[in-house]
């Protein structure tokens, strides 16, 4: 490639987080970088995008890159404003994370870093989003950091399926027991909610969403549960068609 | 049965939006209704859950329902608060809409309305988000009656696949040019956005999401919007599993 390649970075933990600081750093040594990411914290906001609201953007300086702007929106506006509006022609690449938490299993579709990610791929362009499986702010990106390398390296050198991006979970061990890598696919998987009752100093109830995730297939060794509870780092390539295939046969009855 | 149906109803749209009112109207002949939504428009949420903030029930009085809260939650939020709070027992079914505008194709991905649909499937329930492919507040949802009973008498009648949810969308055609119901695939299709650029009074720039749909696969005849534009009521089965499974083994050189 003559031209160092375009990356684009982003993430849905706020664009001054440990993980996106750690990736921009990585991505750095591969291409020139762009970051566009949340203002704030947008964890947990799936594939929102802003329609009735306004979005802003403002320049920042939190990464050492010549292109970078906050966005007001959610991690998939930042993506749109980015490929739309802020850049000239299309990145190369792009970049979600590094997550504080895993997005395996069904947190795929509650996750503001897979679905800019997924927004990327269908936008046409090679999308990966990464996570660690580690909530903490002071979580270690370093462990997995030739890992790291070697995933965004592939991207760069093989030309990815169109419309697919990959979701990346990097499971919270120190490098000397990561095993390496496993391309699998998503386990069945569900929370169980609870809702915590509070009052406010005025008498009246609040409540905070909380839960377990349950695996319901435990058995399984083909799934990024299993790859992650087995000391690898999980790919799950991952796109936006939420057709069940094969079911459109067993349904027809429901066709006049 | 012997006793009636429990009917769950949602939508993004807000709970007294016309399209809710004439929805668990529709609903209430085939069961008890009981109604949880959003205290707020939420178009455009996606399978946004509320995880950095709190949330807040208050009952409300819009439905003939005995049980019914708004919530100031996403639609998500609101399956989550119904099925984990507010009710003792599972619903037997499951209905979010109608929604005012289409959820076919690609919007899929962004809708609240769907989202709380794909949110119920994963709950083990039967569910069914319904979109009307018109944004007006004056749009006649009464047009598609009959085919809107049809179709929550099947689901009643007929146990659904585990895990899988209807995305219903409704022709903006009289009912005298409605052709009947296809079983059919998500369009592969996105949207081109265009950020309209203004100044709000202190001169700063701001941004408003607009764009244009393309659908990339015209010719095809078992998609969604085939039926659509061909004067039919479109159903895809949808679910939560975003792994593309075809393109896993193509993958595997990511493997280490």
């Amino acid at each position: 490639m003559s031209q160092r390649p375009k990356i684009l970075i982003t993430n849905d933990d706020g664009i001054s987080a440990p993980g996106i600081i750690f990736l921009s750093k990585v991505a750095s040594a591969f291409g020139d970088i762009i970051v566009v990411a949340p203002d704030k914290p947008q964890s947990g906001m799936g594939h929102a995008i802003t329609i009735n609201s306004t979005i802003r953007i403002q320049k920042t300086n939190y990464h050492q890159s010549k292109i970078e702007y906050s966005c007001s929106g959610t991690p998939v506006d930042c993506v749109k404003m980015a490929v739309n509006h802020i850049l000239d022609q299309k990145p190369d690449l792009i970049l979600s994370g590094i997550n504080h938490g895993s997005n395996s299993s069904i947190n795929v579709i509650y996750s503001g870093t897979m679905s800019a990610a997924i927004e990327g791929a269908l936008e046409g362009t090679p999308s990966i989003g990464f996570s660690l499986c580690d909530y903490s702010l002071e979580a270690d990106f370093s462990q997995a950091e030739q890992l790291i390398n070697q995933i965004i390296s592939n991207a760069l050198t093989h030309k990815m399926p169109n419309g697919i991006c990959l979701n990346v979970n990097i499971p919270n061990i120190n490098s000397s027991q990561l095993k390496g890598i496993k391309v699998v696919r998503q386990t069945k998987g569900n929370w169980v909610e609870r809702f915590e009752e509070r009052q406010d100093p005025y008498g009246r109830n609040y409540y905070w969403l909380t839960g377990e995730f349950v695996n319901f297939e435990t058995d399984a060794v083909d799934t990024d549960e299993w790859a992650l509870s087995n000391g690898f780092i999980s790919i799950v390539p991952t796109q936006a068609d939420l057709t069940a295939h094969q079911t459109i046969k067993q349904l027809k009855y429901f066709e006049v």
